[in-house]
């Protein structure tokens, strides 16, 4: 089968949702934050690790996995899923994201067909269309594929967004076309950047195309404010049926998934809680806190004293200082664990208040709290 | 309680011994190889994940740890155990070790009061003794501390070595005095590069000052040959008392531990399994392979089909290719689990061979498959 998206209830305040995802690998509720894997990896994380931060599905970037080490291996090992011991649900990008953005500007050429571009890696030319991208999800055989887009820069004028949303629409057609894999649901994405025109109309002529749920993309580029990005979902989700899944790409600050949550989104994801944690920072209920802060030199408590994760359930802000300090890579396995649990519990708190209807309740202690930040 | 020894079982035909050491952190077999924690964490992984490859012990280096984060900190937040949340024995080494071969030539100055060196990490001037060592020792809260000794290199004369032995004679007696930690034992070090007479009359006069064990150091310096490794063990052991435990520092070639037991030592450390890890490699019966090898790309088996780790019950070596290939850290994770368990369970395999007396032909077959090198 494919996905099965449960709407549970509805919030009576806001336009957030309780929902449930069935795949062929589990079932998890929404609203939920997915861990990213890019290499078929959650950085430093064993798949159980992931798993006991509660992680209902991750994600995997399918440009990295396609270069390296290439959808070919990962087929014949049968599939993603048995490759990296994952045995839960996955979801795989587009690799537009990455072509957009790794690519520096000179490096790359869209044109209708696709996109020329040159490998991060070798710098080899390389060709990614709409139906290569599908069919090399096809091939990792991810339950959740995602439609190619074009992801045009925060700075694209209206015109130039006007554009690229109706070659996105050409190419969205091109991949359903080509889509071949009846375990596999195929989003579709709503581009339109900060435009109430555009995204709607994004919104609603990728609708008619009736994919298996929809993400709200082009909000996680460099340079865009969060005004924009709250405005990009209140502008798409309207459009977008209430019994299909909604995903907002590339979001992980615990603040803009409480926005998005209250906005009408399901599921997010983001390298933020692995990548601070690389760099020695942890969220906590009181902001981000970096590590590396002599301060916590003789602080034997845990990054946060309610915290159920393997972290902070054994470990304290002296022993974790000290693994940063000295670059031992358990300093980031540790913080990735903390960070990952840290999201999704966020998510599940998330849950508990639409439940109780009291999310705007929750959503201004939260910002509250987190706003003391530790200095 | 200090540790404790009990002889088990000599094997009929050659040194080799079955033991067990009790310490307050729990009880294990040896012979037995010791995982290293160099800055209170085996690198890369969790505890748990180096108590599931069967680890007994664990080493930690006091030099390291001296310098960071500082046995202050160690002490305050309750030992070393409950610093790095290993709730198993330790070990310390006495950072003679890391002070002899990490600062270069003309960066130490020895002299009969310690030695005078810079700081690998800052170059800050620093001066180590025997007394300093065991109180940073008693500090650290280990379960077993060594003793202070000079480690000349490999190409030290028969003169040079005779002073150095005098000397750490004179040292061993000086860390006595200032022991302090009822709950650690104190081992002594033999040392005498591979002479005959030296190795006697250092074992014989280390052994009259009546340490809790006895550790046969000077064999793991670069450039010295197995054969005198084993000439050193084979000079040292005779003397050494049978009811207490022998530990030959530094050694985890495979063929090198297996010659250890037959000879008669007990435990042995190194971080070769971890160091190799991280570069990719991994420890099979038929010797040492390098994941990096295109070989593997498509190769879906386990690194060995036979291994019980949690790697080789889990992923292939394709993924773990892939994993190499492009940096990630779970690469190195999941092979220094795989490389540990490796040498765990050929000490375990050593002492199902003692107890049927056929360590010789343990030893003969483990070599001619090994040597079968995958190149």
């Amino acid at each position: 089968m494919k996905i099965k998206y449960t709407l549970l209830k509805s919030d009576c305040n806001t336009k957030a949702r309780l929902g449930k995802i069935e795949t062929n690998y589990g079932c998890f509720t929404t609203p939920m934050f997915m861990p990213v894997g890019t290499r078929a990896t959650v950085k430093s994380l064993t798949v159980e690790q992931v798993k006991d931060c509660g992680s209902g599905i991750i994600l995997a970037n399918t440009y990295h996995l396609w270069l390296r080490p290439g959808e070919e291996i990962i087929e014949k090992a049968g599939g993603l899923h048995k490759f990296m011991n994952w045995n839960g649900p996955i979801l795989t990008d587009s690799g537009g994201f990455q072509v957009f953005s790794l690519a520096k500007n000179k490096e790359k050429d869209i044109c209708e067909e696709g996109v020329y571009f040159k490998s991060h890696i070798d710098g080899k030319k390389l060709f990614l269309t709409p139906e290569k991208s599908i069919q090399i999800q096809n091939k990792l055989d991810s339950d959740i594929a995602m439609s190619f887009d074009e992801c045009p820069p925060a700075s694209a004028t209206h015109d130039y967004l006007k554009k690229s949303v109706e070659r996105t629409l050409r190419w969205a057609k091109r991949g359903l076309k080509v889509h071949n894999n009846e375990n596999q649901a195929l989003f579709g994405i709503v581009q339109g950047g900060a435009y109430e025109d555009l995204r709607k109309y994004s919104a609603v002529e990728t609708v008619k195309l009736n994919f298996d749920g929809y993400s709200i993309g082009g909000v996680a580029n460099d340079g865009e404010s969060k005004e924009d990005m709250y405005k990009a979902i209140e502008y798409s989700v309207p459009y977008l049926p209430s019994d299909k899944v909604r995903y907002l790409m590339g979001v992980g600050e615990p603040i803009d998934i409480i926005e998005g949550v209250i906005r009408g989104v399901d599921i997010f994801d983001c390298v933020l809680p692995t990548r601070i944690a690389r760099h020695g920072q942890a969220f906590t209920r009181h902001g981000k806190i970096n590590l590396h802060n002599a301060k916590y030199k003789e602080d034997f408590s845990p990054l946060e004293l309610d915290c159920d994760c393997y972290c902070c359930q054994n470990y304290s802000k002296a022993y974790i200082r000290h693994l940063v300090n000295t670059d031992e890579m358990l300093g980031g396995t540790l913080l990735s664990i903390h960070n990952i649990r840290f999201l999704i519990k966020l998510t599940e708190d998330l849950r508990e208040a639409i439940k109780n209807d009291n999310i705007l309740e929750y959503r201004e202690k939260f910002i509250r709290e987190y706003n003391k930040t530790d200095k």
